[in-house]
């Protein structure tokens, strides 16, 4: 993290979300889904970059939660599941939003959106015309499983995925050998109706959960939960440059689950204010004992040592590819003058974690016309793209292929001279400093991968 | 390649399909979903095993068709799209199977999967009563996108992941600079109400495809055709060891598709026959003419030299996630007599290739009671899983441990035992040739990586 905590954080303004959005797709990160067809709202696509982000992200968590860790193991459940796990879970009853339209203009409206005057006159806020009573619907998305009108079932896509960890725990305990404490991790999508989709990806309807859901005594519950809330806020404070926009927020006694003596958020500071990036719950045993009464299986564990017969207690983080990956992008951006432009021009620069970044490494030869350079370039370029996500660019200046690489936040960019010709070397090019170094094309592989992956 | 290449594939029998069920629950590979509600058929959950095996086959494959190719980018679409996208597929009208039900035993039938004799006499293959006249059920998934009962649009799960290919087919060459010849991946789930779902993994409902759609100029479509097909025979050759099992199938004239001049099958030998393992598919035009005349976009693409306009031509390959986790499970599942147990044990062992198995690598101290033995493994342990995945295990004899790991396919073990202590070497044990080596501590990363990674 070194590279990145000692990186100036610059004070500037909030980046305006549509910057966000033109350069998401006019360099490939994110497309309007269906767009041909005038898009759906609240669902998008990932272009070439964009997978290659998402792609890094979904690794680098599972490597941090999963791979490194002893007492963790990760499943991956379907979409699709049984429709009683929705009655257990309480979503069936109580995953709903409250509405109210507006007689005249007819547009709808969440309750809890609101403003309180307009709530308790009546009134609607965009023309002024009278409120009906509120209503209310669920958010679950539904299906139906069987082709056949009388055996159609009806059933829900995921509305939050973690459901399956609950499902699967008595599977992995018998197949897996995990011992209490231990945690279940999962990265999957799961699908909501939501009323009032928008503001980008920040809500979406179809969306990619990650959670944790870690497994404890009791009377260890406390401790585990201070542990994985500390975990869980130092993980993305290592992703982030602005540091100052990340911070822990209790939940205060009204928003608190029955069940739960502590929640927190870690929430990221954007444009639209503070925004909750992951949860830190306290979910005791409601989980498997609603699913143990609901499903009459016992879910109970038993303690091999002191054969000590309970339901373990849940210590649940859980956030999720979507906002990591608008969050990352909101924390990297910048337009900063370009000192190596004319007067007044600016460059954009995505300060993308290193390990992060969609495209490690790209390979310029100084000039497109020389054959020696040319062949040269091409050829680390083909021993660079076995290690790394690489790329080939010789359609420009080497000024103008920098900038190009800085705006999809490439860390380094290598370029091969005619020096490179005589002593075998290239210079990298540093994206945040812009300064140039010259390495040997031997120790390229090994220089680059010491900065571009975890380890 | 060379490692399985060499390795002597047996020509015992096919395995029954309940030994990789069986193996496959009770080591955490798969999970029928929803089990404690009594389960869904057709959808299933991958477990702590299951869930490596399968990132490391989609890695692999992206490695392949994304990053060490020029011409090819990844995309990751949305499971949601515009319902106008399936009637321009020609899944609405014709993604449709047509049953038979049995007026006296009320049992279903596919009508293409019944004996001739049976439709011929309108009898019941299972009790011999008569059958009603056919009807036509769609396999699409439905949903609804609003909560609110008159806005309700009904929409579909896709019903294959390509579709998002063709709808982003424009915003790739605008924001990529991808050239004609050029590919785009994607990995992405799909789903099918599939009126017999069943024989575990091999029908699901709700499954994981991948696909390259290759866009060419109308005249190198053969050649690239050609290439593909090849290509991607001669991929998943070198995942398998039974090299026999695995054929090309070209599909006869009634099989083709009007505008498809060509089709192949990659097919695997299974207890239940020859099965689809891929499909290389001649798409010529039709799916973004289709889409330019549903959508009244225009799809076509200009040649930025000779300036000609066209709708390029596609070349598919269709496979998927779960159709390659079952066959290399199924391909690498063997019994064979155990040289170093009792007369008349056994050892099961799946021969996975090493870089796709879900466990690099296992590390054990010859004898748990001795602190320093336990304290060097345990240091080995905790350098090598920041690298791959690593179990330690301590809790068996080690010919116990080593049966453990072969089951699970688990390429290398590594014991630390008292000479370690003194030559600071350990031994390495080959899964397949059951040998061992001794190879420096501080050699072991690189030794293994060289062994368990694709570069």
């Amino acid at each position: 993290m070194t590279q990145l905590e000692q990186q100036q954080t610059s004070d500037t303004a909030f980046v305006p979300l549509d910057k966000i959005v033109s350069l998401c797709k006019r360099r490939g990160f994110v497309y309007p889904n269906s767009e041909i067809y005038g898009g759906i709202s609240g669902v998008y696509d990932f272009g070439p970059l964009g997978v290659e982000l998402r792609n890094n992200i979904r690794r680098y968590w599972w490597w941090s939660m999963v791979q490194t860790q002893d007492n963790v193991v990760g499943i991956e459940g379907a979409i699709l599941t049984h429709p009683r796990v929705w009655e257990a879970s309480g979503h069936v009853e109580n995953f709903v939003d409250r509405l109210v339209e507006c007689k005249t203009c007819k547009k709808r409206f969440r309750v809890d959106h609101l403003p309180p005057e307009n709530l308790e006159q009546r009134k609607c806020p965009n023309d002024g015309g009278e409120l009906m009573e509120p209503r209310t619907f669920n958010l679950l998305m539904e299906t139906y499983l069987g082709v056949v009108e009388d055996d159609r079932v009806k059933t829900y896509l995921r509305g939050e995925a973690c459901q399956n960890i609950y499902l699967d725990f008595m599977n992995v305990v018998k197949s897996s050998r995990m011992k209490i404490p231990f945690g279940i991790c999962q990265i999957g999508k799961a699908f909501r109706n939501e009323v009032t989709p928008g503001n980008f990806l920040f809500r979406q309807r179809e969306f990619e959960q990650w959670d944790l859901q870690f497994f404890v005594h009791p009377s260890e519950m406390q401790q585990w939960f201070d542990y994985w809330k500390q975990r869980r806020f130092e993980w993305y404070r290592g992703l982030i440059n602005h540091k100052d926009r990340l911070r822990l927020r209790e939940h205060g006694p009204d928003e608190l689950a029955h069940y739960a003596r502590q929640a927190f958020d870690i929430e990221y500071q954007t444009i639209l204010g503070w925004q909750e990036w992951e949860g830190i719950h306290w979910r005791q045993d409601w989980d498997l004992s609603r699913h143990s009464q609901y499903s009459g299986e016992d879910l109970s564990y038993v303690d091999e040592v002191t054969k000590e017969r309970y339901i373990p207690w849940i210590v649940e983080t859980s956030g999720g590819v979507d906002r990591t990956f608008l969050y990352l992008l909101l924390d990297a951006y910048e337009e900063q003058p370009d000192p190596q432009g004319k007067s007044g021009e600016t460059r954009t620069v995505l300060h993308l974690h290193p390990m992060l970044a969609p495209v490690k490494v790209a390979v310029f030869p100084l000039k497109r016309n020389n054959e020696e350079l040319v062949k040269l370039a091409r050829g680390i370029y083909e021993r660079l793209r076995r290690l790394m996500v690489a790329q080939y660019d010789d359609t420009g200046s080497i000024g103008r292929l920098y900038r190009r690489q800085d705006e999809i936040g490439t860390p380094y960019c290598v370029t091969v001279d005619f020096q490179s010709l005589e002593d075998k070397t290239v210079t990298v090019r540093d994206r945040d400093t812009m300064t140039q170094v010259r390495v040997a094309i031997e120790e390229l592989p090994a220089y680059l991968l010491e900065r571009v992956t975890w380890h």
